[in-house]
């Protein structure tokens, strides 16, 4: 929800070109990201014109919590020189993600005017695939060597300050960057009565580092494991090329979340956000998925066909097809879904399988005879006696225990593979356990009825 | 998977009560989960055994990033006079949620062994609702007062630092406890050089706060946004009771992705990990969803019942079923996850439902009519003519535009209701679209075949 408290007010200041209460605005709230929430109600450039009143650090500090299409927007149509001072001002690893989303004509107009070191920056950290540690990191942080003075290094990260994105943890380099160790603030501070300790002497070595090529989810599990503020990223040589702060890892988590969650459904990750996905795009990455689970259904006509004369014989058995498949598909789910998440977060593993199949049987069993009690009402309804009737609780059991083991047993052995878990979604749990369903119900009707 | 690289020398220090071995092993990894990382082979008892080596603070930090089963079995198993000081020991909010796993009996024997200040902690944090800002936070953080100088504060800090889990933030209270303002280490240490600057004149005001009784997950998307490494926690009066850090922010974000993925595939979100969780409440959290979507099923049914002379008469429209609503309930899984995840992440709301609609109108048409061409063919072989075979496309288009219609609306609708709009569930929306479905194919088949 915009916040629309102060919009009319900010128009009237727009309007009146009121260059004082604009540039009031912007600092009256105290924290740039609430600025942010209360101009999400404004149009692009008119936001763009209250920011532009703004002290440059604070425009690039509230810019950079505006909502991520109003900041593509701003970029595309601002005066090219104005941006190009807003990007040479924004952290390194914000910058290039945002220019990734641009048109690569207007990054090509802005890329000259934007000072070089930056602008060189700005190439390097574009090199990085994208997910990978490289491609999340900042190249701002705070450097020391060894040799300093607890005193000497206190006045240096005063001096540094400003600039630094983050001060908590200070970084021990030697002359060719290789990482020798870290300095934590808390160490500092506490060490300020013997201002001449070495940094050498104090600082921690054999840190927990990740590598530039690290896929970004394994960092967001190390910042986790440790509990770590910001984690080294150093290169093959073991030179420190940047760092990756606690609240990118938290935008990393959410972002494997919303992947995971994709791929749960059988949609390819999107790159952008739903609306700014392109149609064509999310049909694609939701048709190539779809498609396959169509191949795979056609296995439930083909099943069905062996039994025509089981249907044929016996129509009222027709009228449980969906509700036996679907039922069986519902208990696939949940295990699937409690399995890799479980994988996910450490619960179960690889060899925990035989414990994994011994609940589902259990819990398969259970479940089934409980809905197939509940079936059997239903079924003595439509049946035309009460003896025919007893094929649903019975397809039931199977079913419900078919899914619930299929249903687990799958994420571990995608697991198993090396393959991600999250692969065997809820769909292809659903198709084969649709096919399978059918054959257990037909079967189970022929041995009874016929 | 375990790291099982020192197994061999740590039993055998153990079996040689080797102390001086075990006391290097707990200091020499330099981070205490890379030790508990080391120590995950090892039984619950055996890992005890190791840990006793470690000096106290040292072993309730190691103990900290053990696995939660080997805490909770070392807790029951361990002696209570040594187990109630790795309590005193170990951070606040940690202690509480770890006694919540442990038997009642258990910590009815515990609780008096435990130091009068810590236990009278542990009772008032136990007494807030699981979920809440309360449950989540700790009640050790640093305090200052706004009268202090810069100077003062900065030695006030270095005393306190060895208590505090996190000195980045220090906060600035009245004589009652009321939230007045913060000072980062960062603006301490930019300020030394004018050691005489009062805190009150440095201080933030105007903080981001949570109230105590706050969801978690309210916390953890605040945290996000204002990219804090700490939020504070205040009681109805404003009073500071607490203070929740970056690295419970993450296990927040975590435990809520699993509640997530738990809700989508319709299972009551677990309280415990999964192998923890006992059978017949794994049972419970499963059956009461399942049955909720089997009732529903039960339409399925009826809608069959409905053209019973349809499926009579045309056989071959039975093959069929299963395959056509499968693809609707697919197509609308796909659309589900799609809105939930961008309703959760701000990428959308409720006043894009028109824009939302468009689109998922139009995907829908796009591949149902891709499918249904693939279906087509399909048809033609075992339909018993080419122009009959037109109703299995035909069909197809209208099933997979009517599970993404449903599939992104009925999300909406719940946002709309102030409902989560997980519970829209894939599940529930599969259900739906089953019945539609058939509704859909018979009256299809109706309309072109009699």
């Amino acid at each position: 929800m915009p916040n629309t408290l102060y919009l009319p007010e900010l128009r009237e200041m727009l309007a009146e070109n009121d260059e004082a209460g604009l540039r009031e605005f912007c600092t009256a709230l105290h924290h740039p990201a609430r600025t942010a929430d209360f101009m999400e109600g404004l149009a692009a450039d008119e936001a763009w014109d209250v920011l532009r009143h703004a002290e440059i650090p604070l425009r690039a500090e509230i810019f950079g919590f505006l909502d991520e299409r109003k900041q593509v927007e701003i970029l595309q149509a601002g005066d090219r020189a104005e941006i190009a001072q807003l990007i040479g001002e924004m952290p390194p690893d914000d910058r290039v993600d945002l220019l990734n989303r641009v048109d690569s004509e207007i990054v090509a107009e802005l890329m000259p005017l934007i000072p070089a070191e930056e602008r060189r920056d700005i190439q390097r950290l574009s090199a990085f695939p994208e997910h990978t540690a490289g491609a999340v990191m900042t190249t701002e942080f705070a450097r020391l060597s060894e040799d300093l003075t607890v005193g000497q290094a206190l006045q240096e990260i005063s001096r540094q300050t400003e600039e630094l994105e983050t001060i908590y943890y200070l970084y021990v380099v030697d002359d060719a960057d290789h990482l020798r160790g870290l300095v934590s603030a808390r160490q500092l501070v506490s060490a300020m009565g013997k201002p001449n300790t070495r940094i050498g002497d104090l600082m921690q070595r054999d840190l927990v580092t990740v590598r530039v090529t690290d896929d970004q989810e394994e960092v967001a599990q190390k910042v986790a494991r440790f509990d770590l503020l910001a984690i080294p990223v150093v290169d093959a040589e073991h030179r420190l090329v940047g760092i990756i702060t606690h609240d990118d890892v938290l935008d990393v988590m959410a972002a494997e979340a919303a992947e995971d969650a994709y791929r749960i459904a059988a949609v390819a990750p999107l790159e952008k956000d739903y609306l700014a996905t392109r149609l064509l795009v999310l049909t694609w990455k939701r048709g190539i998925w779809l498609t396959i689970l169509f191949f795979g259904a056609f296995m439930t006509a083909f099943a069905l066909d062996g039994y025509q004369a089981v249907t044929e014989t016996i129509p009222w058995l027709v009228l449980f097809i969906p509700l036996v498949i679907s039922t069986g598909g519902n208990s696939g789910n949940q295990s699937a879904t409690l399995i890799i998440t479980a994988l996910s977060t450490g619960d179960v593993s690889l060899k925990d399988w035989w414990h994994v199949v011994h609940r589902e049987l259990l819990v398969g069993v259970i479940l089934g005879s409980f809905l197939g009690a509940i079936g059997y009402l239903l079924a003595v309804v439509m049946a035309p006696d009460w003896r025919s009737a007893f094929v649903i609780p019975l397809a039931l059991v199977l079913v419900v225990t078919w899914g619930t083991l299929s249903g687990s047993l799958l994420p571990l052995l995608f697991e198993r593979l090396g393959l991600d878990p999250a692969y065997m979604s809820n769909p292809f749990v659903a198709t084969m356990t649709d096919t399978v369903g059918i054959l257990i119900y037909m079967s189970v009707a022929q041995a009874l009825l016929f």
